[in-house]
């Protein structure tokens, strides 16, 4: 199991319309092979960055699979529109 | 419910031994009030970074009552010998 940790920073006057689209983006997302969870958050200290924490069987479902599947250009445009800039994301595993 | 997100940079030659505590550290802070569950992964990426990712039911039972509890000293003793430099907190909220 493996945990991406996907920090998206956005537009300062789409946040509500970013929280919006959320249950569309987990129902894109969640048709990928692999996908096993995603939990939206909102940073407490920078409140216009939001952290999507989803988890996969495998590092290569999402690297490989997700992002190379028509999945992955529908995915960014439901939530891309309300990016300020490019998400930071970074794999974590068990310890 | 809050989740603490901490980065923490552990040196290159104290990554064993630095799981070997994983268990006590868990031990000290899951006496906090507030505290619901920890959990610590690997990066990736880097692999000398780790994150302990704790829920706290809100966020002062983190900031004020953990962090001004005696355990705070208690838990940074057990972990703190193996970091390269200091810990990178931000906590996030349900969106």
């Amino acid at each position: 199991m493996i945990l991406e940790f996907a920090k998206l920073f956005i537009k300062n006057d789409q946040i509500e319309a970013f929280i919006a689209v959320m249950p569309k983006a987990e129902a894109v997302i969640s048709k990928a092979k692999g996908f096993k969870s995603i939990n939206f958050k909102r940073s407490v200290e920078n409140p216009t960055t939001f952290v999507a924490m989803i988890e996969w069987e495998t590092l290569e479902d999402h690297t490989v699979g997700f992002r190379e599947s028509e999945l992955f250009p529908e995915w960014r445009a439901v939530i891309s529109p309300y990016f300020e800039s490019a998400p930071e994301v970074e794999h974590f595993a068990i310890a």
